[in-house]
């Protein structure tokens, strides 16, 4: 079973994450999964490109999943969108 | 060769996008793109995912693709991300 890691995109700055990964990927992860709801879509996809174009080319996009999951807080249940992209190597 | 109509996601509100998405698949559009930039994407996968869940249960995704733009301003060129997401009834 191949290695696999799941990379919460939240409030850090995009370059922590890119980091992060391109940390997993020389230490022989071949799977990342990058995670986000809501407007962290957008940074997550700024990960993921920075990623394949600044840092490792080989990487490609194995699987990009859309879902919608549902939020409980005090002020009832939301609908959140949520993005999972995961990267191989 | 299908019928294919492309949505650029702006400023407007989010219902705005996915009514005339809606509209396009009840007037026999059978595959629909979504194309958003930078911090549009998150709205665009909101837009995706209004359409399934709320609107018309039997569209798919198709294809989602991501990518880095160069967008050329006053102050130089920057890369932009974008997401191409296309739907199918």
């Amino acid at each position: 079973m191949p290695e696999l890691n799941i990379i919460y995109v939240g409030k850090k700055p995009t370059m922590n994450y890119v980091l992060a990964i391109v940390t997993q990927f020389n230490n022989h992860v071949d799977h990342i999964v990058i995670k986000a709801r809501g407007k962290a879509i957008s940074k997550a996809v700024d990960i993921a490109e920075i990623t394949r174009h600044k840092f490792i080319q080989e990487v490609k996009y194995d699987k990009i999943n859309l879902e919608t999951e549902v939020v409980h807080s005090d002020r009832g249940d939301s609908n959140v969108s949520s993005i999972e992209i995961t990267l191989k190597r």
